[in-house]
């Protein structure tokens, strides 16, 4: 049984390209103890990866050419020599792309996933795993988002967006997502129930299109994206107002000629907080978070918009139209059949 | 009687010079039951004033052409319809630059001021008055300054700064201070006891000389001036570091061509908490910050620098002084003596 897995061919310049990357085979080592063998069934894609593929220092180290693109995995544990995990069992951690992986769970972050037979195995990889996590403390833990709160999300469209913009509704907030298309528009407010969206990329005035839409100014900011869609809307904030700092994927692609922001010193004019995270940090609210979305999901008040390509082959080109902002909801590969019956 | 006041006579474009302003002379009216006179006797000149001769809006309404310039004032009542205050009283209030004034303390903010036979007048209008409760503040309230921490003040010859390395000191903390003089430089480090002084006009690269000074990183970075060197110190940040903003000097001067900020996305990097402030909105802390200054004041533990001119007329050129980085410490005007022996 061999392994197939996706390394780094070249380093990208701006948006990845197919040749960025290349499919090699490798073999399956054997057990040792406390090891487990993982069919992976479902890999998460995000954009913070982007900035694993540069040389330069992030909160990850780089990823050197001829490595292993590493991405969140849901996997089935299907041969176990380590008593935490038994043959069946699932789990879900920061690995690769690759179709097997043999790694010690109690050496590496490798959590234990139950699953609901009733919900699909996708959904712990969006909506219900780290992009939706991610959502929920970033709007009530660094947020501190309460009822009635003004919320502008960016990229809400998004795979952490979508959820965000959801999950300020079911708590009470006058919420307004900024896209760059008309459909993502019509998606986040006629099936997200979002109330009013923003399309950036065709907006005339962006500040103008947001202003409008927040007569009332801007009390949360969950910000996805940094650059412009951030230096406009700081000024545009409340007294007190918040702003936690998802993603810039806008600084993705352009580590090396970021955009400038013009307006940070409305931080001080409006005694703003803007603060990084990131979720799996917030250890007092993961479980909160998890089952709240959980049950939000199975009473149909959570949608889990999912963009799902199938088979290995396809996680480059699925990257590729995530960073170039093409999809819509969480994007992930669910590997192919041969697979998921081997075992 | 006359009073005698500065008011704007043309909107500064960057620093502003001598032409900006003009001395009139007006009538005290008869002071309205619920009133006070106030013969002032301290002015304290504050950087954030040049935001308000812009026609901008910011926290403070901007100053119409022929309006009052405003300023922290310790004015002594000399006369009294309010019974709250009584002749001899001493109170401060966000005034303007004359030398009577007649208000009601109970309808605008104005603060009755206990004071301490034993210390200076001054020092109530610097390093124990707004300017030492900022530095306070920002450093344990908003910075969640911890003992231990490595932090960095910029403009640390200021009213502000000054005072900020010095508390950061006495809490036990590593502090760096950033000026623009070698003259400052060695004020902080041998008057002030900071531990290491960074020219920023002189170090041949900024970042290095900063990274030089803080191989560990830096946990708080009390930032009074915005622009290059907060986009320099926000790459040098440590996980979780905490930028309270106090100011931004270097945007008051360029409203309309304000320093473009490269590296903000170090917020989500370093998973900073950045937050603007205005100290007077701390009120929790207020009470511990005037007791806590006054008090090492008095032990010889907290050294007050002071930057004095003596009259009305010298006010313009304090506040240009000011505002050209020429200074160290807190610029204030003391009145001259035909003023302090009336009444």
């Amino acid at each position: 049984m061999k392994n197939r897995r996706i390394v780094l061919a070249s380093r990208p310049t701006g948006i990845p390209t197919p040749e960025n990357f290349t499919l090699v085979e490798a073999d399956i080592p054997e057990l040792e103890d406390g090891q487990v063998l993982l069919e992976n069934q479902v890999f998460a894609i995000d954009p913070a990866v982007r900035g694993m593929l540069d040389d330069v220092k992030s909160y990850m180290p780089p990823v050197q050419i001829g490595g292993l693109i590493p991405t969140m995995v849901l996997g089935r544990v299907i041969k176990s020599r380590n008593p935490a995990f038994k043959e069946g069992d699932y789990g879900r951690g920061f690995i690769g792309w690759e179709e097997y992986s043999v790694l010690n769970p109690t050496s590496v972050a490798f959590e234990n996933v139950k699953i609901d037979p009733t919900i699909p195995l996708t959904a712990y990889m969006g909506a219900l795993g780290w992009s939706g996590i991610t959502a929920y403390v970033g709007l009530l833990d660094t947020g501190a988002m309460k009822a009635g709160d003004v919320v502008v999300v960016s990229a809400a469209a998004g795979a952490v967006g979508s959820v965000a913009g959801q999950v300020a509704k079911l708590r009470g907030c006058r919420v307004v997502g900024i896209v760059g298309s008309d459909e993502k528009a019509e998606m986040i407010t006629k099936e997200l129930g979002m109330d009013a969206a923003v399309n950036y990329k065709t907006a005339p005035d962006l500040e103008a299109a947001i202003k409008a839409a927040c007569p009332d100014g801007i009390d949360l900011y969950f910000d996805n994206v940094g650059g412009k869609t951030l230096d406009t809307i700081l000024p545009l904030m409340n007294d007190f107002g918040r702003i936690p700092v998802c993603g810039m994927i806008a600084n993705y692609n352009h580590q090396t000629e970021p955009y400038l922001l013009r307006n940070i010193w409305q931080v001080l004019v409006h005694r703003i907080t803007m603060r990084g995270f990131l979720a799996y940090e917030a250890v007092d609210m993961l479980h909160e978070a998890e089952d709240q979305l959980a049950a939000w999901f199975k009473s149909g008040e959570l949608i889990a918009t999912e963009n799902v390509s199938t088979g290995l082959e396809s996680t480059p080109a699925a990257f590729i139209r995530l960073m170039a902002g093409e999809t819509s909801g969480k994007t992930l590969v669910r590997l192919n059949d041969r697979i998921t019956t081997l075992g």
